[in-house]
């Protein structure tokens, strides 16, 4: 099942920079873990935010859960998780 | 250029039925056209509603707005476009 | 997997009565079938409002809208379906 | 009388550890002293968030006053407690 | 326990002059008698709308929407009724 | 004339427990002085938060503006009022 | 006392347009009046909407809902209004 | 002085096609005209809605008022008309 | 021109007591002297809040900005101006 | 392609008066870069605001948050773009 899922990062604008760095690190390794997962589908940022817009793939909302609580970013950052349905007209659609 | 676009489409509950359905018929053959131009690229319902969310793809918001203003059921829906950023962590991202 | 689904009834209040009671009879009755298929858990009024919270239960969100769409008020309702994570406190917790 | 209560902790991404595990676990014990009263009925978490949506029971809203004011994480909640009247298609509606 | 309930009338402003004063006559009617059965407390007129605020006193959630919903302009309400917990500096707390 | 406000704490989780509980005793004080000056009418809990709503007393805002901020925890206390007219089906109305 | 009030007209744009005239002619009439009695201080146009903002002057939230009630367009008014209190720095306070 | 001005146009989905151009027309021709006389400087359309974006010049609100309820379609507009003030790094500012 | 300005402050409840009075008595000051330049017309406050609403004149935005930025406490305020067209049912409607 | 891009800098009140002025400075001259590559086309102040709304030019949303995440001051940045597309009725609208 796919998910729409908005991510907006709450981090202190003066907040300690190495700190920052070692997580934004960690953050793309695991991003790059959770799309090998075939879990994150894609990922698109909102402009002129420190937020994303992604498509995940979960089998339900608790998965979907544990993916996003596995970022090493995720004290930080505001979610909100919307439930997609399959759509008749959707290129993409697998066959049922 | 990606946007995120979520359409309601605002129909009234009494509404003419036959009109309905030619409407809807015509409006996959369209979403079908445009999925075929490479512009509608992705279409998920919202469940429960009468409403769909769409990753559209279009060089411009006037080439977007063309492609939403061909839709049969146009002046019944209710639009909302988002611009899409090219995130590093995007799992389907082109080499620059 | 659950969803708390929120409905809100938009019948105009001069609204035909006998058309009224005729989808109410029959919406009880899909109702019913619902809750006999285990998909329709839980379901409270919202006291003041022709409006109610329901905990339903379906494989994902394509299936959430497939029980949805076929209540007979369907071109009526106002609906806004949230996805449930389970909770370690939860005290109706399936063991895992 | 049931409510349908939704938390969200405001706990501050870099507070306090020790503190913080402290809380949590003195909060699934107090929890389950609610379940175990019948207080607390069903538990969700909010997926992506450190939120969570339950169903409550108490006699009155003074009652769940109580019961939620004494969460050790209490001072860190923010709270929204809805009324639920019970429906005619509930289908574990108790006879009246 | 106590409610706090506002309700705002959704009269079409061109609707049908004699439907509008019987209704009216009857709420007010209606209105005495919920008063006299001590379920209706108190009621102000927010000032500038055809809109009030109540407080009203019912055993719970499912016996305030009786009382609501027994009002002869309650096709037309948009009602908002919350829940209230005793407060220990309530003037006119009852002693427990 | 009789406003209807809510009010709620912001009092920050980690703040001086000492000048809490000073300043809850001193507001607990001065909220029976006030309802002895028959400004403060009645008062309620918001359940599962540190809120109120309260029924007020006063010849005008200017007067209501001084009884309000004469509240010890007044620079902690985020407050709205709203003005409240007399309605015809009011049970406790005075006689005009 | 004095009361911030915001109206807007709720006309429907293919309404009558005898009715619309007589009533706009009433209107302005009816609100000489309220200026003659001093109930009508200051009045301001929305710019780009059928909508004001006005002054208001009335013993309190009942003369109010009278004055704005008297206006010949009242049922198709949207009206909030909001209570002012006395400002020291105030350039035409009057002395207390 | 400039204003931005965000417009909606509320025409019904099923209004008379006939009157809809008629006024189309119309409104090009009073946009050409406001643009001639430097009172519309530029115009956007919002993708995907029958709405605009405008950057206005006027001497003060009640000009800019004239200007827009002299658009041909004003009793269908949602007009939302916002002051800008010059910055100093504007591109385009005039020397002062 | 007259704008209609609403002003919040935001100074934080455990804020610097001299800092505060030090500004306010400024605040004061400055206000005063902007009355008197004609460009503070009314103000007032807005019952149980730490909060303003005033009627400016100025001739444009620019010469606005200039105005409210010149208080004192600028950097704790959050405003928000409206532009204010006249309304030929204005009492105080100067000739034109 | 527009964007219209509204900015708001949430500078705390007591922040270091010397890194603000350096950081002024330094958007200052940034914006006068971006100006001069054609990226930002006009600037104006929100009245009362340390706020601004903006026209920009880019080729998509990927250069159009290059460009505003080059601002010094983009970490304290809150950031909301809206995509524009072109309107026939545009007075400097290039032919096509």
């Amino acid at each position: 099942m796919e998910f729409l899922v908005e991510i907006e990062v709450r981090w202190p604008p003066n907040g300690d920079q190495a700190q920052k760095e070692l997580l934004l690190a960690a953050e793309a390794r695991r991003a790059r873990e959770l799309a090998g997962d075939g879990v994150l589908l894609r990922l698109w940022r909102v402009p002129g935010r420190w937020a994303n817009v992604g498509l995940w793939e979960a089998p339900d909302a608790t998965a979907l859960h544990d993916a996003l609580s596995s970022l090493p970013l995720y004290p930080w950052l505001d979610v909100r998780a919307r439930p997609l349905a399959r759509h008749p007209s959707d290129p993409h659609r697998a066959p049922s």
